[in-house]
């Protein structure tokens, strides 16, 4: 009788509880999850109607086990000092702490809001890019900001508004700390990117042209297998646009293809399978809590980009993979050189739009939308006057001017939803992942030689161990430090593309 | 002032109040669906655990929201004479308290003990089947016997299990009604087979080998997207094993395919979308409610029937679609005359095993089945009399005895899960076809005719109109009785199959 009131309070312990509220959440946004991923893969053209109801159930039921007295509760009686905890369990608490009031302290009309304007935004941005047509966006861009900044009020961050919207993707991080390692990395890039734009060396994309999807496919599959995604607990389909969801249970990947454009879906799939592996990586026994889950979007971009650039774009990769590559389109890469071959993959060309940017340019793309999201928050810009700060701007940094918003500032997705402080978290993964980079390969003699030998385990086993295992355990600023022993700087990332992108162009 | 009450009170109706809370239900019932169907086709190896929290958490929703008591307060509101209703609002009064109750009947821990006995009675059927281990499974289906007993009796049909168990699956049939149809149905098959089997004309579909798999699929998309399977809110993928899911808003049917048996993928796909088409043709506008369900699994299974019977193994059928056929298959065809393709599309042969049975022999199979139930409930016969029962049966029925369980009464996975009563819609449901089929074609001159020019419109519009616009407005024996005005009987089907095969086989 005893031992069975013993198994039974042992069973309803706070933690007990806090970890069986956590697993509900995290079931239901799984499911949501798939349903997304879904939504992109194979979703029939006119079942859309039912799809959107099936979210916005999911939505609402996710935000109820969210806001659960029962998790303040759990919570509550776990940090009241009464219950012994180990160390992973108190990481759990503060994280899950951290998660929760800051879903309790929103207002659910404000949620309601928030999602009804995020779609609204959404579905206007669809309309005004095409139509280059700003003034039919900018009273949604102008409610969003305002959203954003009552979010803040709510969470008690009113006089910061942007630090907040960055905190809520990159935990750690503030506008000032973001400011000063982007104004160093621009310093350095400004120089570097005039130099490579002078090289005679010149690559040309262009000329690979006519690889049929199939083989596209089969060649993408033995990539990311090769490097280390686990096909058993995932998979990779195509859609519209690439994105990779779900957790280590079950992530899955997409790419698209196009038949004049192999590196792009080769490229976006490596990317991707980045991401794939850091939540492959995440301690899968602790997957519905705080531990099981990644270190914010700068970290995990920091995964994608270095699988893409440090790996995908080396030397001893394509010493490897050029060989298969070659079996699969002898004809199509007939005239194409092994030298030809590595420029395209590390071609290096300006252009106005961010997503076809290659990996020198792409952080003064970001530098700009950061700059602009300062000022648009502290009042200094309006988003009126958004348009022409945008042009100005890219023309000082970039070098160009764009001739119409749709190739300016209407080009991204981002801030039609509402997704404010987001675009740092590019830039700031490519700086994690370089400086990542040079720490390991002090600490792991030769891996680079590894590539050329088709092995990649040892570079994957080492995020493993620094920082997939980690979870939320360190913000990304804490987990940089503690595995390179330096605060984050701008400057492996300028070095490694001073040394990748100087030795090629002979700059 | 007043008109905003108005509204408040008109949102708030019992009607409105009843199709919410259904809409809920439908809704989850959808997203579970859509993890089952993801489940079969697309789930990692690796990621059942995860799927099964999943599945496990969205039936403790669907389930919550079923015996919801707001819907219990609703239909009081609704049957008390105070609200009017329309003749469609009172169908779905009148059926949503059928659902209800017996959800409602059914304790919490009854549910959850027949969910689990379900799932270990499907386990250990997969290890008895391959190792012919009857007695490692008798305990399981024992159990299974006893659970339908004592949900019989919560339901308040103590004395007529068997009944309840029938009524679950087709509401309206009982053991007895089924019994007087299978009598005379087996009655004309058994000489039917007998003379068939003497037939000096072969069919011999084991000439039809080395169909590429992408080819099949090519065909068979054309075929089932002809025919009238509307993609734009469905779509075909490859499971193990063929099914059909989903409501009229996303229709989402499997095939499997073997190089070396096409007409198995082929028919199966048919088949499926025959099951298809029916939910598509269900109102939409209606999708969640009782008028936008389909009336019980013999109709359902007369729809899946009658596309993959009466039309796909036709002439007509074939004379359009032979000539594409060959166009795809033309060396596997070379030496196929087109009479020994349409033998093979009709092949007469029995076996041991339902599922790889003919149409005239399948009906035997279930009869079988049906009689071994009936005594199962009856206590006529124990579970440890059944595999003897099933041979000698066997024997009498279709001439031949099994010689292990594994090809015996271990063959079917129905009765692991606890189905009884399930087998009997089958054969109902070739009736219901055979009988429907008699009737449009009296009302629709030339319908075999239109296959041969490749034409499905004008059946598929007779069976929307007749069948499936009238959701569950009538059960399957109250529809086949109002639309060929006369009871179910087995005389159509044996005029049907004694035309077909007796003409074919020159018997």
């Amino acid at each position: 009788m005893v031992e069975e009131i013993t198994v039974f309070l042992a069973m309803s312990s706070p933690y007990s509880d806090l970890i069986r509220q956590l697993q509900r959440l995290h079931t239901l946004c799984s499911v949501t999850g798939i349903l997304g991923w879904d939504e992109q893969v194979n979703l029939p053209p006119d079942s859309a109607d039912l799809r959107a109801e099936q979210m916005a159930l999911m939505a609402e039921l996710s935000h109820e086990a969210s806001v659960n007295p029962a998790i303040g509760e759990a919570l509550q009686a776990l940090e009241s000092g009464d219950v012994k905890l180990s160390s992973d369990e108190r990481v759990v608490v503060r994280e899950a702490r951290r998660d929760f009031d800051r879903r309790v302290r929103l207002p659910g009309e404000f949620v309601t809001e928030q999602t009804r304007h995020s779609s609204a935004g959404y579905h206007a941005w669809t309309r005004a890019k095409p139509a280059n047509d700003f003034a039919g966006y900018a009273p949604f861009l102008t409610k969003h900001v305002e959203l954003a900044k009552r979010e803040a009020e709510y969470q008690g961050w009113g006089d910061r508004a942007y630090d907040f919207a960055i905190d809520k993707h990159d935990p750690g991080f503030t506008a000032a700390t973001i400011e000063v390692v982007f104004g160093e990395l621009r310093e350095g890039l400004v120089p570097l990117v005039k130099r490579i734009a002078t090289s005679p060396v010149k690559a040309d994309r262009a000329r690979l042209r006519g690889f049929p999807v199939e083989a596209q496919a089969k060649f993408l599959r033995e990539v990311t297998d090769r490097i280390g995604f686990n096909y058993q607990r995932g998979r990779i389909d195509v859609s519209p646009h690439p994105f990779c969801e779900g957790s280590g249970a079950d992530v899955r990947m997409t790419t698209c293809y196009d038949i004049d454009d192999p590196m792009n879906s080769l490229f976006g799939a490596i990317h991707e399978t980045g991401h794939g592996m850091y939540e492959q990586g995440l301690p899968l026994a602790h997957h519905a809590t705080p531990l099981g889950q990644h270190a914010g979007m700068a970290m995990h971009e920091s995964q994608s980009r270095m699988w893409e650039n440090q790996v995908g774009r080396s030397r001893g990769f394509w010493r490897y993979f050029e060989p298969r590559y070659r079996e699969e389109f002898g004809s199509q890469l007939a005239h194409v050189s092994s030298e030809d071959l590595y420029l395209a993959v590390n071609a290096v060309q300006p252009t106005l739009i961010r997503v076809a940017s290659d990996e020198v340019h792409y952080n003064l793309h970001i530098i700009l939308r950061f700059e602009l999201e300062q000022k648009l928050f502290s009042g200094e810009l309006t988003v009126e006057e958004l348009p022409r700060a945008w042009n100005d701007l890219c023309e000082a940094i970039l070098g160009r001017r764009p001739t119409t918003d749709t190739e300016g500032m209407l080009q991204d997705v981002h801030w039609s939803g509402g997704a404010f402080g987001y675009f740092p978290s590019y830039c700031l993964g490519n700086m994690i992942s370089a400086q990542l980079w040079q720490t390991l390969t002090e600490q792991v003699a030769g891996v680079e030689d590894d590539f050329a030998r088709g092995k990649f385990g040892r570079l994957l086993e080492w995020l493993q161990t620094n920082v997939h295992s980690q979870g939320r355990r360190y913000s990304a600023l804490e987990l940089v430090q503690r595995v390179t022993g330096a605060p984050l700087s701008p400057r492996p990332l300028l070095a490694y593309l001073e040394k990748r992108y100087g030795n090629l162009y002979g700059v």
